[in-house]
């Protein structure tokens, strides 16, 4: 492997813990705990693992001799910058408590258990990895483990390994389905613990006992540089607007805290748009306005945020997908008998009038990605949608129209772009590289203190790293029963944004100064070498959620 | 305006400078100089700023008096890190030449002479602007410095502010009329000086005197970036081809320097496509073949490079375009009549065959950006063709056509990027912050001797900035005469990749193993304040054309 200049330097880093996790630690129970709802329905389906105590670790006085163990990592669904400190955590605990404790990774996911696909992680392989971004040390999967038959599959090679404790690492159902192993090797009297970490840049993954996923200050910096950078650009060149994209999937915290960074004309909060129930109408308008009154100012430019999962939130397109997914599987035969040309016109005559009107209103190349781009389930491919397209042009046939009436006057020319890929894999900041290890190195805590069924935690980590406070929350804790696939599943609560909440709170107190002054912030890259100031800063949405 | 900690950190940096522009700095000719070609011609059309000689700057044991003077600076054409920098080079080097000197800024480009809109550009103005991005500071615009009127124009705004030099700060052309000025005001004796400097992402400003334009260095780094994290990403779900297009204009300088930055599985240089002739579907083959390769090894993954002027570098798109430019003007009206379903057949029964055929090929959004997207002179916008999606298509059909005929069994699902505004305004490099500075400065010292028509010129940057070499060049002797618009005119060399230069040598050397291995190289953001090895380093272009 050819390394960079930076990747040499960066490897020395050595990341910062918890004051407790600097030599011998004690677990200290404390109170017992109860899922934050539907308790009855959890404890019925988690005999073994509900109700189980919060853990803390304290830094203890006696160092125990510990027996050596073996332990099994997995790095489950998109990826997260910081999984590979996660690893060297884990690695580094296992090793400080017995250094003859052996890592296993499995490959490529959950897979990778099923299939017994699995390396040994020595110190060589991990000291190549640390503090690096991407999660090419094992891979990454998406296979869902859920079934009896993938558990006990899975059980056969963690027997022939020895493997006593497994950790996954992952978003909420990842999570979800770690408890629900741990409850089934528990119940099965496997002798195999599995412990949770919470990773996703998306950042939904949150709670009162889990301050943020792994990843995403990382990748709302990245994002945060380049929107800097092209408004930058905006406000020189001053002839564009431009629409950018963010990935996040349906909660909008990445474009909440890009927005929080950046100070952009405008930022969409998809779950705003929902608890107004805002047409597509209603967002084109707003946007409309804002170009338009920036425009009686000379100002032909500008930025608008847009989070992925919008589309979803706004009830009239989500019930013309569901109508499209509806219809389309079944007449899929004759439909795919039309012309190209003449589907769209099939389409229009084929829906019911409220979702056929929002058809024909959608831009073409929009109108086909929702008619042609499906799944193999048949469904719409919501996230390939280029949303950023459809409001632009819009946008642009509002103010269109506009002109025509004499109500505005000005230039509409628009760019697009989309950032997703370009920071999931981006090297940890400084704080997702402390947080990161110190979840991984807590994870091995947990392991030690015998526990399962527990997700790792870091917490109070706006403070110095030597104030973070580790531990394990029992994951059936932040379980409810949601309806899945048309049934009732015991999951994590997603976190979506909180329009009561302080990061958004900010982000509306401000919107309005922001859309009509030209106020952009320019955060640049992420530093590593530098003042703390620039380069250990969490992320504004923590920050604020934490100022109490 | 709230500044970002990193901007707040940066603002304190002193760019490092050559040795010789510490202290009193005196002139030293060089030889005379003769136009690179057409020396009868280009002689002619500048009888007052040809065959000057070379300048090179050296310290200096006495310090001379000189007169305040006041200073005019231009930004002209597309934003480039380091603008700013070279803006506070001027002005240090004027108020360090007298402290009652004055520099103005003229706003949004060239338009700001023409137009008489300016700015007093003061200490407190400069010092919110060094080491920042963008060229905000005055803006930047696209008007081109041709004609008598304008010259005139400006003239009287200058004789107003009793501005004596002027600073022009752009790409090629902006430099060729900056000389067509330098020789009008010096042919009637206006009493106006003009000096040039190079300014480029694209990189394609550069010659025997010219090293680097600025701008390439910190732009290919932001790229670099950010493909290399796409990288890591790709070979961690090992499920995605990236095509990844990038800015650069006709010039394939920033693919090749991001192609040896990161390593990637393919990267396509224009240059070498026309050198060979090669047609779409040669190009199109040769990326399938390896897609095909790597799926035999079980990688259904990796990523290709396209730079941004690839079209017109291939023969036959070229006489496509041609033609359908052609056409178009012609039947406008005819074209507008038609149904847009109808429009795509229409212009196949149009064409001559060859051309008929290749558009016919063609996926249908690609067809449609050839046909509708036309700039007010009715001309196919090249750059709006999603050439990363043409190709991406293109290549998905092939292999539909190769597993049909068992020749591939592999699975391809692409994914499409295109970076550009991404990388213009970033905040400069060390390098880009050094390099702008010096030349800013080194203007500064050409204006204090009395030259016009030269271009500010720092040379042997691959070494210390301490041993940089400071000076100007004769812009005459970067010359040649060239069609444009169908008159022969004197213009500057544009550089395009030599394919018997060192980096593109070099690349091609490596291409075939790093096509089939996974050689990824993870540059990571720039740093400012870490190790030289990671904050200092210039372009890998650069390194290989200095290594003699």
């Amino acid at each position: 492997m050819t390394k960079s200049a930076l990747q040499i330097a960066r490897a020395a880093y050595q990341p910062k813990v918890p004051a407790a996790l600097k030599g011998a630690v004690k677990a200290v129970d404390g109170e017992y705990t109860q899922s934050v709802a539907d308790q009855e329905e959890i404890k019925e389906l988690f005999p073994n693992t509900y109700g189980m105590p919060i853990v803390t670790f304290e830094k203890s006085s006696e160092k125990k001799d510990m027996p050596a163990i073996n332990v099994g990592v997995i790095l489950s669904g998109g990826q997260a910058p910081g999984g590979h400190n996660v690893i060297a955590g884990i690695f580094d605990g296992v090793k400080a408590t017995n250094k003859d404790s052996r890592l296993y990774g499995f490959i490529l996911g959950p897979g990778g258990l099923i299939d017994h696909k699995y390396m040994e992680l020595t110190a060589d392989i991990i000291d190549e990895y640390r503090n690096t971004g991407g999660f090419d040390m094992i891979g990454s999967g998406r296979t869902k483990l859920e079934t009896k038959e993938q558990f006990d599959k899975g059980l056969e090679i963690l027997k022939e390994l020895d493997i006593k404790a497994l950790v996954i690492i992952g978003g909420d159902d990842s999570n979800t389905n770690a408890c629900v192993l741990a409850e089934y090797y528990k119940a099965i009297n496997a002798g195999v613990q599995v412990i949770g970490c919470p990773k996703t840049i998306d950042g939904d993954l949150k709670n009162e006992q889990i301050e943020t996923s792994f990843g995403f200050d990382t990748a709302c910096k990245v994002y945060s540089e380049v929107i800097g950078n092209i408004q930058r650009d905006c406000n020189s060149a001053q002839k564009y607007w431009h629409f950018i994209k963010l990935m996040g999937r349906s909660a909008s915290h990445i474009a909440l805290e890009c927005a929080l960074q950046t100070q952009p004309n405008v930022a969409i909060v998809s779950e705003e748009v929902e608890a107004k129930n805002m047409s597509l109408d209603d967002i084109v308008t707003y946007v409309a306005e804002i170009v338009a009154k920036r425009a009686e100012n000379g100002q032909n430019f500008g930025t608008v945020l847009i989070p992925e999962g919008l589309i979803e939130f706004v009830p009239a397109m989500k019930r013309l997908i569901a109508e499209l997914n509806d219809f389309l599987a079944k007449h899929d035969a004759e439909f795919k008998m039309i012309k190209k040309s003449e589907q769209r016109a099939y389409i229009i005559s084929k829906l019911t009038k409220e979702n056929s009107d929002l058809y024909a209103s959608l831009p073409e190349g929009v109108a086909r990605q929702l008619s042609l781009d499906r799944d193999p389930h048949g469904n719409v491919q919501v996230s390939l949608i280029e949303t950023e397209k459809l409001l632009s042009e819009m946008v642009g046939k509002k103010l269109d129209e506009w002109k025509k009436a004499g109500k505005y006057n000005g230039k509409f020319s628009a760019l697009h772009h989309f950032f997703g890929y370009e920071g999931r894999c981006a090297a940890p900041s400084n704080y997702d590289a402390d947080y990161c290890y110190s979840l991984g190195y807590t994870a091995s805590c947990l392991i030690a203190a015998g526990k399962t069924g527990y997700m790792s935690s870091v917490r109070n980590t706006t403070a110095p790293a030597d104030k973070w406070i580790a531990g394990g929350i029992p994951v059936t804790m932040m379980m409810n029963m949601e309806k899945r696939h048309g049934e009732m599943k015991p999951v994590i609560q997603k976190a979506l944004v909180k329009l009561d909440g302080a990061p958004f709170k900010k982000f509306a107190a401000n919107r309005d100064e922001w859309a009509m002054t030209t106020s952009y912030v320019y955060p640049g890259p992420i530093q590593y070498f530098g003042p703390t100031e620039v380069c250990d800063e969490p992320t504004k949405t923590l920050q604020l959620e934490q100022a109490k």
